[in-house]
C-alpha cells in the first residue's frame, strides 16, 4: 500500500470520470511524456534507451512530471509502455532506433503457448516503485494514472513479435486455432488484471486499458477475442483506493462502432469512461449511450500541426461537440478531454500550449454562461 | 460508345447491386487479379512493371480474365490502379517494388495547387482501350467494373506524395489551408466523374469509388473534405448504358459509423451500392439503413489463411449475417459478397477456392430452404 495520501489539489479529471460537475473540462495527452518534448529527449539519452528510461523509477517520475512544468494538465499518467506485462512473461521486449517495440521469442506454436504463465508480479517491480516515485513527487498536484495494453493488443504484439500491418500472424492463430489465441489472452487477462491491482496498490488513482488493436477485428471476432477479455480484466479490477474510486478507462482505438458493447454500465462491473477516437462524433457517441460512462478524447493529434488559432478553433468544435455536461434531465454526462491517439513525436509544444488554454478556458466559459 | 453489346449470361452481380432478386449471392474479390496468383506474376514479369502492365490493354486484358479462368467469380473489375488520374495530371506516378505508390511531383504549395487541372482524358486512353479489350474477351461472360480513387483518397497520395502511417502533410493541408485542399478536391472531384464516365462509354457496366483513406479523418472533417466530394462525383455519372442501368458503388475503408450519411438514397443520386469492411455486421448495417441501398462486404481478407473449412464457415457466417434478402414485407435488401479489402499477396489460391464454393453454395442453399 502507498504511504498516507497527500490531499489531492486537483481532482477535476476523477470527478470528469464519474461524471460529477466540474468548474472547466480537464484535459490529458496520451503520450504526453514524448518524443515531442526536448527534456524528454535529454533524459532519454542519459538513459540510453526507452526501456532503460521505463525501468529506472527516477528516470521514469522526471519524464513524467516534464508536461506538467509546462502546462496545467489535469492528470499524469505513468511513463511505461502497454507490452511490459508479456516482458514480464520472459518474450524479450525491446525497441530497436526509430522502430516498434519487437519480442525476441514470439508465442507462435503450441509449446510456446503451453510454456506461458501469469507472471510472477515482483518482475514489474520497477512498474510500482515508478509509481510510487511519482506520487511522491506530484505531491497532490493532480492524480496518476496506471495502464496496461488489453489482452487482445498484448496478444498482437506476443504473436507477430512486432507491429504489423495487417496482424496475420495473430489472426490466422484465431481463425485456425482459437484454442491457442484463447489460452493466451486468458493468461493476459489474468495477468493485466493483476498488474493494474498492484499499480493501484502502489499508488494509481485512475486505471487506463489500452485496446490499441481492438479495431483491426471483425465484428463477432472483436466480441469473442477483445471485449471478452478486456471486460474480464475490468471486472477484475479494485475500483477503490485511499477512500475514493479508482476509475477505469477502456480505450478501443477504431472502435467508434461498438461503443453501445464496450460502454457496459459501471454499476454492472464496466469502465467508468470510454476513450474515443477523432471519428466518432462525442456529441452523437452520448446520445448513443445516454450518458451511461463519461467519454475521453478525441481531437485528432494532426490537428497540432496547425496553426495555434486553428488548434484552438478544433479544440472549442470538440468540446461543443461533447455539449454542456449537465443534462436538463438534471443528469450529467462526463467528459475527459484528449486527443484520439498518442501525440506525434513532431507536434510543436507551442501548439500544446494553445490547446491546452483552448479547453480549459472554452470549458470555464461555456458553464458560466449556462 | 462501346461496340453493340453481346448479351450478359450472368447478371446475378447487376441485380444483387439493384436490389432484384437473384438464385445466389454473387461474389468477386477486390484485387482478385493480383500478386497471389502465380499466372498474375508470371504477366507482370513479361511487362516488367506495375504500370508497363496497366498501360497495355493486352497485357491488363489477360491479367483481368485470370481469376475468373480459376474460379467462377460474379464480376469482372478492371485491372488498373486507383491513381490514374493524378498521374494523368503530370504527377509522374510509380511503383517501386515492393512498395506502395509514390509522386514524383507532390502537390504541397500554393503554386502547384494553383498548376493543377481536369486532366485531358486522352490521357488515359490506355485505361478505356483496356475495358474496350476487356469487354470483348469477356463476351458476355460477366459484367466489368471500371473504378477510380475517390477525390479524398487521391488527394492523400497528391499532397503525401505516397502512402503515409497518418497522413500529416495532407491533414496539415486540410486544417491549415483548407481552401488549397477545397481546390484540390474540386478538381479531383471533375477529373473522376468524367474519367468514370469515360470508362462507362468504353463499357464498364459498373463503377466504384475507392474511398480508401476517407477513414483516417476526424468526423466532421470526413463530412466536409471526403463524402461531400465523393457525393460530387457520384452526382455526376451517367447511371444507364446499353439499355440497363450502370450501378454505382462506394467504398469508404473505416467508414462503418458513417453509413447513414454515406447512404444516400439511390434516387436521390447516391450510390447503389455501400461496401463496408469486416468491423461493421452486415446485418445491423441493414437496419440501419433500412435496405435503401445494397451492401458489399465483408470478409476479413486474413480469413483467407486459415484452412479451407475455416474459410467456408467464415463465409457462411457472413452471408448468414446479411441473411435473406427478401424481406417480410415484399421488398429486397441486395447482398454482393467481397471482402472487407483487398485480397492479400500471401493468399493461397486453393483458400478462394473454397470461399466462392461456400458463398455460392450456401446462398443457394439458403434462398431454396426459405
Amino acid at each position: 500500500m502507498s504511504e498516507p495520501a497527500t490531499a489531492l489539489r486537483n481532482d477535476t479529471f476523477l470527478r470528469a470520470c464519474l461524471r460529477e460537475p466540474t468548474a472547466y473540462t480537464p484535459l490529458w495527452l496520451m503520450r504526453q511524456a514524448g518524443r515531442y518534448l526536448p527534456e524528454y529527449n535529454a533524459t532519454r539519452a542519459r538513459a540510453g534507451s526507452f526501456m532503460g528510461l521505463a525501468t529506472n523509477p527516477d528516470f521514469a517520475t522526471e519524464v513524467t512530471l516534464q508536461p506538467l512544468e509546462r502546462w496545467p494538465l489535469d492528470a499524469a499518467i505513468l511513463f511505461s509502455d502497454i507490452l511490459t506485462v508479456p516482458d514480464a512473461m520472459g518474450l524479450g521486449l525491446s525497441f530497436a532506433a526509430g522502430e516498434g517495440p519487437r519480442f525476441a521469442h514470439p508465442v507462435r506454436d503450441e509449446a510456446a503457448v503451453a510454456r506461458l504463465a501469469v507472471p510472477d508480479l515482483a518482475r514489474l517491480r520497477y512498474v510500482f516503485d515508478a509509481v510510487r516515485s511519482i506520487r511522491k513527487a506530484l505531491a497532490g498536484r493532480v492524480p496518476l494514472i496506471g495502464f496496461s495494453g488489453s489482452p487482445w493488443t498484448l496478444a498482437c504484439y506476443m504473436v507477430e513479435g512486432a507491429g504489423s500491418d495487417d496482424y496475420r500472424t495473430v489472426k490466422t492463430m484465431l481463425y485456425a486455432r482459437p484454442d491457442l489465441l484463447h489460452r493466451i489472452l486468458d493468461i493476459n487477462a489474468q495477468a493485466v488484471a493483476a498488474y493494474l491491482n498492484a499499480q493501484i496498490d502502489a499508488g494509481a488513482q485512475a486505471v487506463m486499458v489500452f485496446d490499441s488493436w481492438g479495431g483491426v477485428l471483425a465484428d463477432a471476432a472483436f466480441r469473442t477475442f477483445s471485449l471478452r477479455y478486456t471486460r474480464a480484466v475490468v471486472r477484475q479490477l479494485k475500483r477503490e483506493a485511499e477512500g475514493r474510486r479508482v476509475p477505469c478507462i477502456v480505450f478501443t482505438k477504431g472502435g467508434g462502432g461498438w461503443l453501445e458493447e464496450i460502454a457496459e454500465p459501471a454499476e454492472g462491473g464496466g469502465a467508468d469512461v470510454i476513450g474515443l477516437d477523432w471519428t466518432t462524433d462525442l456529441g452523437r457517441a452520448r446520445k448513443r449511450i445516454d450518458d451511461r460512462v463519461a467519454l475521453q478524447g478525441n481531437l485528432d493529434p494532426t490537428v497540432l500541426f496547425a496553426p495555434p488559432a486553428v488548434v484552438a478553433a478544433e479544440a472549442r468544435a470538440v468540446l461543443d461537440s461533447f455539449g454542456a455536461a449537465k443534462r436538463p434531465d438534471g443528469r450529467h454526462g462526463g467528459h475527459v478531454f484528449n486527443l484520439g491517439h498518442g501525440i506525434s513525436q513532431f507536434t510543436p509544444p507551442e501548439h500544446v500550449a494553445a490547446l491546452v488554454e483552448a479547453v480549459h478556458g472554452h470549458s470555464r466559459r461555456s458553464r458560466n454562461a449556462t
